[in-house]
């Protein structure tokens, strides 16, 4: 049986995991935190920092081949690992996606459309920069930012300063960031392509996503795009993928704009732009909707490639419409228990599934499960998955 | 978190066990095989046999709730262990099912519809009481019997004769069997109802289950029936559900013929008549299906009725039809390797899941997987799995 590695034990990991059991693999954690959701349901697991390369090497030697589902782990140090055990995604896809800097230069490389950016280095530079690049924008710093940490929204010279004492009193004297023009976004939308070491590539269909404080807070299955638009999505996504010679998942995360910028492209469709945001090597949140919403899954598709199985184009399961919902750890502060008081379940006959992670301790913004719904229109996906989740902050008595 | 104990860590345990994870639960099996299936997916296990009195009160004082998957329990033991921890289903209903001649006379006495029988005490009286209930009938031991073990379909004299040779041969002195007219069957189908300790109850769509040599080969959903026999069907599932006073799931198994028999019943469509075979009180082999077919999953079910989160009714998630199909342990043998080859998958993209149970020996006749085609009428998915499963027995060479 295959031992597949997992760099990253959360629930991505978790649900990866579900997938390569399923096909007869085996799956091999590597996460500092014993209790991380996907250690609670598999038999092997390696604890030790990310920093610890003697415990990465045994990790290495155990596995016959690793993936990650996590981005923050050091490329230099996987590029020597991968010598002896197949990396999939390479080191180098990693070393790209993790580093805003780098992946900018390759947008740039390749003649993706992105947003207008400038490098900053060092926080003194940011207000002249700032009125260079113009009003508004956003400050993103290169390393290590996910659900908007280290982001800064700049409207003015007076934000700009605020933003630079912040930063400079968070003693980062070497500090390295990225100014972007601020788009004026009509919609996000991502979209996720595998591909295996046999070229095969397959599509997945175009998400649309909606944030809430810079953290994913529904998902909705299709996008409500037309049909030209999702295709160019899908042909750039598939291009990005093919340039960056991904071997496993990357998920291209999009802004679409009403109104042309010096650097989107045009669509098949009147007043649709696309723009590329951000790219991810791995499962993605967005992607947990394909569990329910498709015949093959993101982590179905992602395991095939590993266990070295022939990918199969994802179909649409149903004709309706899902929505997927993020469950923060401040719902669970909300209703002050350890465990998820579910009776709302008992009115939402349109959730169809529930997906608690196992976190053991709920913190604000944590993201500690989440759930699909399925409606007739978009909208009534979205309206449901809504209204369950405000039951949940205010739930039925649990009957006895 | 809910502790929920599992006694028996085959592939029912272990699928159960994941949905009882998503829900955010935690699951303990109980197995004397530490390979079990279920085993190699969840950090918590006790491993000792089924007769070791002390360890099974352990296990239960680790949970919550119990539930089995596996039926070979003795449900005296289980009565005295469920008077401090609920066992769903009740030691009762478990001491039912695990009779044949307790179920038969639990059809009896409720005046389900069931094949007419004698009860045969002693090998000796079996060409006697053959000949007196007429030929051909089949003969079924009281106990321990599955897929088709112990059961001798008997067409004359000689062949009762023959069957009562074999099993005097055995050291059955104190035989107890049970002899059933043999029915024209023109279709098996099954239907699971699922009931919570909140009186919630779901009924699945009815499945049709094709057998080869009495073991489920395919199941296909829905069961091509006319819509008055699924209503028919249903509500005596469910009726008998009520019966038995099951909380949790139970599958009842039926014979349908195309004529009447002295106690079959007849339903809302001509020429189709309805016959209770038997029942279970776990999720079935036949089952699997709802995984992809149903917006919530037998396992699902069964996890929300053991966590004490409400039911939802089961809905048909696509248009179209799927068909399960098991994969035994003869393909690997044919195969002549221990990891199975998938290549197969690369020319069927109709298979929307395949399922390795991760069993490290096969053996012939061992269920060790299965997977589920979908294809717009219900002969494209049984035809694409009967293609699709022989392809696995001579499949391409793997890519190097």
């Amino acid at each position: 049986m295959k031992r597949v590695g997992i760099l990253g034990g959360g629930q991505l990991g978790l649900l990866l995991s579900q997938s390569i059991f399923r096909l007869g693999g085996t799956v091999v954690i590597y996460d500092p935190d014993p209790a991380a959701p996907a250690c609670n349901q598999t038999a092997h697991a390696i604890h030790s920092g990310w920093t610890d390369l003697a415990a990465l090497e045994k990790f290495f030697a155990q596995c016959d081949v690793v993936t990650y589902e996590f981005e923050n782990v050091d490329s230099a140090w996987l590029h020597q690992l991968e010598q002896k055990r197949a990396l999939l995604p390479s080191a180098h896809v990693l070393k790209t996606t993790q580093d805003r800097l780098i992946e900018k230069r390759f947008l740039r490389q390749y003649n993706f459309p992105h947003a207008r950016f400038d490098v900053v280095q060092g926080v003194e530079q940011i207000p002249k920069q700032a009125a260079s690049l113009g009003y508004p924008c956003v400050l993103k710093s290169v390393r290590g930012g996910y659900d908007g940490k280290g982001q800064f929204f700049l409207h003015n010279e007076e934000e700009a300063q605020s933003a630079m004492r912040q930063l400079g009193s968070d003693a980062n004297s070497d500090y390295l960031g990225v100014l972007e023009e601020a788009l004026d976004i009509a919609m996000e939308v991502s979209c996720i392509v595998a591909r295996s070491r046999r070229e095969e590539e397959i599509i997945f269909p175009v998400f649309q996503n909606i944030h809430k404080d810079h953290i994913l807070d529904f998902t909705c299955f299709p996008a409500g795009i037309p049909e030209p638009v999702a295709q160019k999505v899908q042909e750039i996504a598939l291009n990005v993928t093919r340039s960056l010679d991904v071997y496993g998942l990357l998920t291209t995360e999009f802004f679409l704009t009403k109104s042309a910028t010096e650097s989107s492209v045009k669509t098949g469709a009147d007043g649709w732009h696309v723009l590329v945001n951000e790219l991810a090597p791995r499962p993605h949140n967005s992607g947990h909707v394909t569990i329910n919403a498709c015949t093959l899954s993101q982590y179905d598709a992602l395991a095939r490639v590993l266990l070295d199985l022939p990918l199969a184009q994802p179909q649409n399961l149903a004709p309706g419409f899902y929505c997927m919902g993020n469950l923060l750890g401040d719902i669970w502060l909300a209703q002050g228990q350890e465990e998820l008081n579910l009776s709302a379940l008992a009115d939402h006959p349109s959730v169809v599934d529930v997906v608690i992670y196992g976190k053991k301790e709920a913190r604000s913004k944590r993201k500690m499960g989440h759930f699909v719904t399925y409606g007739d229109s978009p909208s009534a996906a979205l309206e449901s998955a809504k209204s369950f989740r405000k039951s949940l902050l205010n739930p039925a008595p649990t009957v006895a």
